[in-house]
C-alpha cells in the first residue's frame, strides 16, 4: 500500500472506535480529512445524533460540508474521542505535531479528550523523536526576540514562511517557528522550558497525550499505553 | 498631593534617568501616559535623538503623536530602560500588571530591557501581593478550558468585560481572565504553573524584573534592587 492507503486503512479502524451519541474531536492534515469522511459516511448510513469539535477552520469546514455537526470546544461538557494525524511517533506515543500549523487548537482538544487516537503511515514511526522538526507556536509582538532565545538555547531555530517574503500566520494570529531535536536528550524538560518562555503560546511536543496509534499498514498494527491516573 | 500630582511626580524623576541616544521602553496606562508627555518634552527641548519601543498600540499612537520616534521591538538592538506603571508592588519590587490588559507586551519589552523602572502612587504599595487582581491572558480558542482549570486551582476566575455582554479582547486578539491571588502563598510556583497551562499566553506576574520603584511621594521615594547576575 503506499501512504495515502495506508491513512485511509488507519481512518477505517478508527473508525470502529466512533459510537452513536459521542463527540468526537476532529485532527487537521491529509490524514485526519481521510477520517473526517469516513465519519461523516458512517453519520448519514446509520443516521447518528454525533457532534464534533473541530482543531482548525479548515476541518471545520470540510465538517461542515460533509454535513457533520460542528460545535466550539466551549459549547461541549467533554470529548470521548479526538482522531488526528502526527508528524512523528516514539515507541512511548510521544510524538511530534504541527506540520500543518495546527498545533494550539489540536493541543487545546487533546488535552480535553477522554482518549486520543493518532492515525499514522510507517513512515512517522521513529525510535526518537527528532526527524521531524519541532514548530513552536509564538506571538508576533518581539518574534524576533523568542527567535534569538531559540538560537541560544542550540535549537537551530527558523520561522515557518508562507512564500519567500512573508511569515506564516496560524489560525490565531500567532506566527510558528520550527526548531531542530536532534541535539536535545531530555525533552520533558525542553517541553517545558519552551512552554515557559516569554512570548511563546504553545509547542508541538506531544508527551503523554496518545492513548493509541494506529499504522495504516498491511496488516494494521496498533500501539496502546494504558492512560495515566 | 493627589494620585495625579504624584505620577506626575514620579514621571519627572523618571526623566532624569534617560540620556540622549537610549532606546527606551515605554509602558501603558494613565502613568506610562504622564512618562511619555514630560519625556517628549525633553526629546524636542534637548533635540535628543532617541527611539522608543511601545507595549500597546495605545502608548505607540500617543507617544508618535507627540513626536517621539517609536520603533517595533524587532527593530531595535537592545532596549536600555522600560518605564512603566504597576498595579501592585511589594518590597521585594515584585508586581502584578495587566489592569490595562497590555501585560503580554509590557512583559516582552521588560525582558528585553537593560533596566526596569516602575513609577507608582502610595496606594499601589502592598506588604503582600494579591490586593490586586492578577490578569491572564488566554487564548480565545477553549478559553473557558482555561477557565475551569483555574477554578479547581482555587483562583476564583472572571474573564475581564468590555462591556455587560462581550470580552475584552487584547492588542492581541486574547482574552483576559482575572484571578484573585489572596489564598496564594508560592507565588513563583504559581507563576510557573500558570504559564504552563495550555491556552495560557502570559500572566501578569512580574518577578525578578524591576530594578527600580519611584514612588511619587513628597518626598519622592524609591526602592531599587540590585540586578541578579
Amino acid at each position: 500500500m503506499n501512504q495515502n492507503e495506508q491513512k485511509q486503512h488507519a481512518a477505517q479502524v478508527a473508525l470502529a472506535r466512533i459510537q452513536d451519541h459521542m463527540t468526537v474531536g476532529l485532527g487537521t492534515g491529509s490524514t485526519a480529512a481521510y477520517f473526517i469522511k469516513a465519519l461523516s459516511k458512517r453519520v448519514h448510513e446509520e443516521d447518528w445524533q454525533l457532534t464534533t469539535v473541530a482543531t482548525s477552520k479548515e476541518s471545520a469546514e470540510l465538517a461542515r460540508s460533509l454535513g457533520l455537526r460542528v460545535q466550539d470546544i466551549d459549547d461541549v461538557a467533554a470529548i470521548d474521542v479526538t482522531v488526528d494525524g502526527a508528524d512523528e511517533v516514539d515507541p512511548n506515543l510521544d510524538g511530534i505535531k504541527g506540520g500543518g500549523a495546527a498545533l494550539l487548537f489540536e493541543k487545546v482538544v487533546a488535552l480535553r479528550s477522554k482518549k486520543n487516537i493518532w492515525l499514522v503511515d510507517e513512515s512517522k514511526l521513529s525510535p526518537r523523536l527528532g526527524s521531524f522538526l519541532l514548530p513552536i507556536e509564538v506571538i508576533e509582538f518581539g518574534a524576533q526576540q523568542v527567535y534569538r532565545t531559540l538560537v541560544h538555547m542550540n535549537l537551530h531555530p527558523r520561522f515557518r514562511m508562507k512564500n519567500e517574503e512573508e511569515r506564516r500566520y496560524t489560525d490565531s494570529g500567532h506566527q510558528i517557528i520550527d526548531v531542530d531535536l536532534s541535539q536535545q536528550n531530555d525533552l520533558p524538560a525542553l517541553a517545558r522550558q519552551l512552554k515557559a518562555i516569554t512570548g511563546v503560546v504553545e509547542h508541538g511536543l506531544f508527551l503523554g497525550i496518545c492513548d493509541e496509534v494506529i499504522i495504516g499498514s498491511q496488516p494494521i498494527k496498533t500501539l496502546t499505553r494504558p492512560r495515566e491516573a
